[in-house]
């Protein structure tokens, strides 16, 4: 049996029931390059666990998952995953093996970068349409401007997810992202990521020191968050309720939220 | 000090940080009316905390928030909530009326919905448009269903979540959805929502229990999913991968999904 386990966003994220399937399973792995989890201890989680976590890399789960699926055709595997398991495709693909190869599969899930960047900057989750990650400069694509265009046209609000190599040690930071939304702008120009656009940034959600800034776009890009994982959202038509929470909880000035 | 903290979508869902906070709080509260958390088990999870749980219910949250918010001022007090704290708007106006009395707040995130149920589907997230709650026939909405036409005209997949009104244990099944949303299609014809239209009903999200299946509408709606809570997913365009997925985990048939 193969049972992916979400850690959520933070280095305790883990839930009960996640910790519990951990500790009965016969071999535990860990992704870590899908995304962050902030202040994640692997020995304090080894520890909680009772046994050695293997953390393997993208090569691996996606062109050499034998160790993998070997291992849950006889025993049962642990795959801890950041976030909540079935975001990322690559965990998909490695479900639809393992099904093909008659293996049983099992999802415990954990907190997703969605719903806690949205509650957050007090936006409500119903109101956000699809989202989208802005990547880096040397693999580019339009997707993310094409959708915030698309949910501003619906008053939508929009989460842009930062690109992430973990390998390389690179996490996208929001000045950066900015810097590559801005620049989509200047090439499609339908004025929905300008220097005035209300924005907010969300750094390292989930742990205790989160920050939360919403401000104009040009005015975020010379603030520095910190370390990573960084998102952005663009509010669509702000509720009275999300107005006032962009005030109160992401330290955003009244005109900005009229 | 007031902490939101995220049960999940199970009754062992809750984090090991949120669980960490919660046996350091000197009040534990917990609301269970704005969701359902499959095999909670109070007593258990009492114990785990090392102290009693006081259950809410909406008309203290919005009505009478006095005690919680007298109890914050002065000391350290967890308010435990289903899924993720802040999805729920009752839950961003207990934190805003909390920053209004000056009292410190945070969010323990926990698992949702949302992600999950794309997630057991094999759908990706980032291919879903607004989500919407269907709700229920004396409180009738045209919502859900304008949401998903929306949605549709643009290829993307819709979550809709179902009403439940705890107090009254009442909580809607798929089938009241389907109906409901059959009669929204017979009201504003739009052909998004007909007895062949492909929807995915996911039943106990997060519970060893949980049913996923994708059929056509009128097949599903005749089928017996057990308890809540249910959601609906009506996937708009598919990608290969998610049309194997689908055929996959929630049991498509190959001419629904091609």
């Amino acid at each position: 049996m193969l049972i992916f386990i979400g850690l959520g966003l933070h280095g305790e994220g883990i839930s009960l029931l996640g910790l519990r399937e951990a500790q009965k399973a016969d071999i535990v792995y860990a992704e870590l390059y899908t995304s962050l989890v902030v202040g994640l201890d692997l020995k304090g989680l080894e520890q909680e666990i009772g046994k050695p976590v293997q953390v393997v890399y993208r090569e691996t789960v996606e062109q050499r998952p034998d160790d993998i699926l070997n291992a849950a055709k006889v025993g049962k595997v642990a795959f801890l995953v950041p976030g909540d398991p079935m975001v990322a495709t690559t965990h998909v693909d490695l479900r639809l093996r393992a099904a093909r190869a008659g293996i049983q599969t099992k999802i415990v899930h954990g907190a997703s970068i969605g719903s806690a960047a949205a509650g957050l900057a007090g936006l409500q989750s119903y109101k956000f349409g699809r989202s989208a990650t802005v990547s880096f400069p040397d693999n580019p694509s339009q997707v993310p401007y094409e959708t915030l265009v698309e949910n501003r046209e619906r008053g939508l609000h929009t989460l842009l997810l930062l690109d992430i190599r973990a390998k390389e040690g690179r996490a996208m930071l929001s000045s950066e992202a900015i810097e590559i939304m801005l620049g989509l702008e200047k090439k499609l120009p339908k004025n929905a990521f300008t220097p005035d656009t209300l924005a907010v940034v969300v750094a390292r959600a989930g742990s205790d020191d989160a920050i939360v800034k919403a401000d104009k776009v040009g005015r975020l890009q010379k603030l520095d968050f910190g370390p990573p994982p960084h998102v952005l959202i663009v509010p669509g038509k702000l509720h009275f309720v999300e107005a006032e929470a962009l005030k109160v909880f992401a330290d955003a000035s009244e005109d900005m939220v009229q």
